[in-house]
């Protein structure tokens, strides 16, 4: 098989699909080649999978407290490991259907194998069985992801230490885990297991748990991981992991020492790595720096008629900034004029108990940056429904520019918060000030409400605090 | 007693309140009388209670449904109908316990009994006990709220035939009942009872469900509720209803003819009733219309120094429009110069399973007003965090002006839009246009990418449809 496209992408991720479908609605003749799963490690080891867990978790934590809400349990619920995670790869699956008939219905064709650059808008496919082959098209997009990261003394084998792919898809829910880093997918995980019954205690390298976020969303993190039974260890260290008698002994160091937890399990969630090696970089003299093609606003390496998205060039590692990217990327290389990504403007959401959600600059980053900084926050405990969820722990923290009324950030803790980003984000992206915000009116009685009365509280107008 | 005030609000609803609070932030002395509870209807007898209810409704099916997120009930769950009352009942009483304090702290002296107008300044009290007093305010506001609207051929008595006030606190769960009227209380009320196993139906005069909703939002709520046992009549008018052996026999009338449907409860839930009697408006000569006091831009009733706001003026009767009205109206009688409340843009709510929420104008209405209309749909089923939380059923509608791109209307229903129609409406407030919501990164997995993907499919750019 060889065959001419307009356009080739190599990875089916958030970036990768996204890509080839618009490019196929732009009327390119497109391909997208693929070594694994359609849908990359988002759809089918990342985020969806993770949001099933974690909603099979919040059912059993509305069973276990149930009795809050005037429900008689008669009897017990008790989560059942095995078929929660089934339905997680049945989402994750239904997903993945999804994507193949998208793809199919813009005609993009589907090349299964790996893909690598071979110069001159050659790319070579390595089949999972068979003889490597030829394809080639005027744009080659590399998509190519990340995958999770290893460090030395947290050598990864898949039975005692393992990585989120495992923790995804485990034959038997250990009784207690260790959790190294708590980013998204750390805190994600420990909830995850915490919530169905498993002794969890996270290991946070850095002063604060969810190290990214506002300092006071990350003690809310804190405050509610440790009511929920999971233990924290904050700027600490793990120096060793060693088995014995099939138990794991975690070494760690922190402010009070050398401390050694045993677990069954330690989850090693230590960040990500780009998926760079093998694809043909260095023999086209791909421009790299760190662990990250070089690009231009565009999406365009060093060598024309070839570009790249998503995890392995800069920015956050986010599935809706490669699939930001990937439109930028396809209309340019299509002759349209689409606006730069905007990396001020990006939400990132963790989606544990409580949600947590942010975009902008946390209070830190804008007083560092020179900003006269106004604070307005609402607390949850003052919100009608998050009182009638019996839900009160969060907040809204709005970061404004004293001078001009801008919103610099907002940070959410609570409910709902990941559904509620997408407010802010809005009147970030159409340059709205605070004062629009607390001037708008928000449906009574909602969640929503908080982001108003933050912004209130901005300008001390608030009315419920 | 008498006393001096520079405000006097009538009714501490979430018009009232709001506009004790704003206006003795504004340096003003005030008082608000009031002759029930404090936050008037909505916090004691509406918004919040019923919030709590569907909230012990939604955990008693996610128990029902716990098997398909992997949970397993060993025994069985069962709605503790007691129990469920008196936890709403509890929410709302925080509510008010905060409002006190509210009202409070900020200064705002609480007078209780019914207030009503006597000229000149003069507000005529008259306590539960005790003598009539005087009290004096050079602004007067009134903000005495709504009753639930009775009809002629469903008189209440609050055993057979009962109102939304009455289904708040029953003794004991009904076994059956038929709920006259499906716009949000009658829709919320009968979804609350469907789900803790009263066998509900809902007989709607006007041939629709919800029917101030889009024709697609209707038809997807007549889809879920039947799913969920509820059954549905619509251009259907009841005829009477006769109390026979303690049974309520209701004759309704329906394209199909004349159905006498039993149930052993009738809930009446045929819209409201402003509270304009007995508040001496007719003593000073104020302008009434109808059922509403006629009112300017800043809420100015045709005396001077008499106000009113919230369910007794025009507009919708809703919480939040009495609270931006509250506002508005208290900062102009201060001397500021508040923007006057946009009614084209109040978001609209109603929290029933699949929830519903809005904002601008339906399809219909935009047609019917001659705008060129292009419309966008994205569906829950194409959503990777509805498919993930197994909550499929839903759908956001994007109505826009096919000239300008402006955002006419969005139409929402599904899983938590409640909490999303906040982003759609800011937009509108903000003047941006369907491309802008469509350009701007929504976090990844979330439901709010529905509402992208809708703006995208408006310039037939969606990518996951």
């Amino acid at each position: 098989m060889e065959e001419k496209f307009d356009v080739i992408v190599i990875g089916s991720g958030p970036g990768g699909y996204v890509a080839a479908i618009r490019a196929a609605q732009l009327g390119h003749k497109t391909a997208v080649v693929e070594r694994a799963e359609l849908g990359g490690v988002c759809l089918n080891w990342g985020c969806i999978p993770t949001k099933a867990l974690l909603k099979s978790a919040q059912v059993y934590t509305y069973t276990r407290h149930a009795a809050n809400y005037g429900i008689e349990i008669v009897g017990e619920s008790r989560p059942d490991f095995e078929k929660i995670i089934a339905r997680s790869r049945n989402v994750a699956d239904t997903m993945n259907k999804g994507i193949q008939f998208l793809l199919k219905k813009n005609g993009v064709q589907v090349i299964c194998g790996h893909g690598r650059l071979a110069g001159n808008g050659q790319v070579e496919v390595t089949p999972a069985e068979g003889d490597k082959f030829m394809v080639e098209a005027k744009h080659i997009i590399l998509a190519t992801g990340a995958r999770p990261r290893e460090l030395p003394f947290l050598p990864v084998d898949g039975k005692y230490v393992i990585n989120s792919r495992h923790a995804l898809t485990l034959a038997e829910q250990p009784e207690s885990m260790v959790v190294v880093g708590s980013g998204a997918i750390g805190s994600e995980l420990a909830a995850f297991y915490s919530a169905i019954g498993t002794k969890v205690t996270i290991v946070e390298y850095l002063p604060n748990l969810v190290p990214l976020e506002d300092e006071e969303v990350s003690k809310q993190i804190e405050r509610s991981f440790r009511k929920a039974g999971i233990a924290t260890r904050v700027s600490t260290t793990v120096k060793s992991v060693e088995v014995v008698d099939g138990k794991c002994k975690v070494t760690v160091e922190g402010k009070k020492g050398v401390e050694v937890i045993e677990a069954q399990t330690v989850l090693a969630a230590v960040g990500i790595k780009s998926n760079i090696e093998n694809i043909g970089l260095e023999e086209l003299g791909i421009q790299v720096e760190r662990d990250k093609v070089v690009v231009d606003d565009y999406y365009r390496t060093s060598v024309e008629g070839v570009y790249a998205i998503g995890d392995i060039v800069h920015g956050p590692a986010l599935a809706h900034v490669a699939s930001a990217e990937a439109l930028c990327c396809v209309e340019k290389l299509s002759g349209l004029n689409p606006a730069t990504v905007d990396y001020q403007n990006i939400p990132s959401c963790v989606y544990t108990s409580p949600e947590v959600a942010s975009v902008g600059m946390t209070e830190r980053e804008a007083v560092e940056k020179g900003f006269e900084v106004k604070i307005g926050k609402f607390p949850y405990t003052a919100s009608g429904k998050a009182t009638a969820a019996g839900d009160k722990d969060g907040f809204v923290k709005v970061v404004a520019d004293a001078k001009t009324d801008d919103v610099l950030g907002v940070h959410l803790v609570g409910l709902n918060v990941t559904e509620m980003i997408a407010e802010p984000t809005m009147v970030r992206a159409l340059g709205g000030k605070v004062a629009q915000i607390m001037r708008t009116i928000h449906p009574h009685p909602t969640m929503s409400e908080a982001v108003m009365e933050a912004a209130a509280a901005v300008h001390n107008e608030a009315i419920h605090v």
